[in-house]
């Protein structure tokens, strides 16, 4: 490879917003839009260990990108833009390079973020992608895990378990029933998660959730993240939770699918009342809101979320969710 | 190592400003503060590569922050906090961490800043870490690389060619007249830099500087960055190059010192008229400044940082700076 400034003016320049100055400064210029306050995250990739070695390098740039596009909109933020770092072992070629910027390209126009800088760094291990993304939201508007209150209704964007699913596909460890488009749906809800970003900007906009996580570890175990840092107890009923077909076609158990990770969808609570106003928004936006259960006082006991059987008791769980390595 | 958040909650959630929520949420909260333009940037170090093998992991962590900030200072900004994210092989243990966080906390102290959020994931290969660094600069007031005028004068912060030298006694390569005193003198200043981090902020609040750059691929060629900005030649005077006693005593070549990397000062260009105001502040920060040339047109020619001697010839550079890789 050619040098780290031929790089960056081939492959990311044009990626650049005005924030990025060309690329060609030490750092972005930024100003802060009047009266929002800044949301900001980072996530890291690690070939072998977030996606598959081998993976087609757009997929791995989207995917990054909209894992941090995820938390931003889990926050009642729209996106601004993002910061990357690369570190590339000697065998990424620059064919590799502009199939990775390609990928962000088509995100950035997708979800109207920009490029504001970044770093390019040689390593002799495996590609380690990390993005840092900014967003804005109304001054005092973020949406915490703290804030639910008993009597809230918990409701979740999306779709739950079909990532999980889509990993078992993509490692060849597919349940056996699945036509090969569940495989196909299943695998991209993996590799191309839809984060509910116009969807997640307009509830924060609006005011009406009290408290939201992204699904990453999986429904329960963010739900129960919501819990602790609220100091409640929320009971999400099984039967309510919206799963795909291809997912329900696969006979994995219910409890499995909603202790499965990486879906990124946002879980949120809101006052019961709220419930058609959020359907509405949801319609707005392209997005299915399902309300899937309720907030309650934990009365003494631990904070934590539990998922309760269509009899209504509490599914043990072997696990509550997938924890990232 | 125990799991993610366990990580989180020992070595890290101790190190986190309100705006990082103690690390228990999905993103930073972030209120920019009125009237001001935020400066940000990334840098990404790699075991092997930026740091030796086995280097301490107080100095990993401590380096990457100061070059970090050594981008924020350069525009005239005073830093706010940053984000971290962290691969690490399983060879790592809470040992290391601890000791990484330990750095990270003495110079969050020295400098100001906060820990605001990040991420750590494992990894196959070598360490690999990378900041996002947020600085606070009054509205329109950061200093670019493009503004240098012809007429303006250079300067630069601190000594050059310690780091590379420094850098050179570490991997065994030390000029042999060397002593103790002077090896250990510059091994520090490569390992741990002191960007001119106050002085950066009161540049850029002063109004004073035209264009500036941080020195890390070598005088030469950041000087070059300004002068390719800002559509300029500017002349450095290599007699008038600051050097430190260490540094004249290695025998090495001023233009060899002069084209190392890492110093992580700030090199700059100025109304000459400001020379005695631009004394005075670094006076004020403990800051060395020099004034060390002058912009003048290129005059139909490239834009281009150049190098004379006492007889005002132009040397010729085998290269004008170092590449990170």
């Amino acid at each position: 490879m050619s040098g780290e400034f031929d790089l960056i003016a081939r492959c990311f320049a044009p990626l650049a917003g005005p924030e990025g100055l060309d690329l060609k400064d030490d750092a972005a210029l930024f100003r802060p839009p009047e009266g929002e306050d800044i949301v900001i995250t980072a996530d890291a990739n690690v070939a072998g260990v977030h996606f598959l070695e081998g993976e087609q390098a757009d997929v791995i740039a989207r995917r990054l990108l909209r894992t941090n596009l995820s938390d931003i909109a889990a926050k009642g933020a729209r996106p601004l833009g993002y910061l990357l770092t690369l570190a590339l072992p000697p065998s990424i070629d620059v064919a590799w390079l502009d199939r990775f910027a390609a990928g962000l390209a088509a995100d950035q126009a997708r979800y109207g973020v920009r490029l504001f800088g970044g770093d390019t760094v040689s390593t002799a291990g495996p590609v380690v992608a990390s993005i840092t993304a900014l967003g804005a939201v109304a001054s005092g508007r973020m949406i915490r895990r703290a804030g639910a209150a008993p009597g809230d209704a918990v409701f979740v964007t999306g779709t739950i378990g079909d990532a999980g699913l889509g990993l078992a596909v993509a490692e060849g460890r597919a349940a056996a029933g699945l036509t090969p488009a569940e495989r196909q749906f299943l695998e991209t809800r993996f590799k191309l998660p839809e984060p509910p970003v116009g969807f997640g900007a307009a509830l924060g906009a609006a005011g009406l959730a009290t408290a939201a996580a992204d699904v990453s570890d999986g429904l329960v175990a963010d739900a129960g993240h919501i819990a602790v840092a609220s100091g409640v107890r929320i009971e999400i009923e099984s039967a309510a939770a919206p799963c795909s077909p291809a997912a329900l076609a696969s006979g994995v158990d219910r409890a499995v699918l909603l202790t499965s990770g990486d879906d990124y969808e946002i879980v949120f609570t809101a006052h019961p009342g709220h419930a058609e106003a959020l359907a509405e928004l949801g319609a707005l936006h392209g997005v299915r809101v399902t309300r899937i259960g309720a907030v309650s006082s934990c009365a003494g006991g631990q904070p934590s979320a539990v998922l309760l059987d269509s009899a209504g008791a509490e599914t043990v769980l072997e696990k509550a969710g997938y924890t990232h390595r």
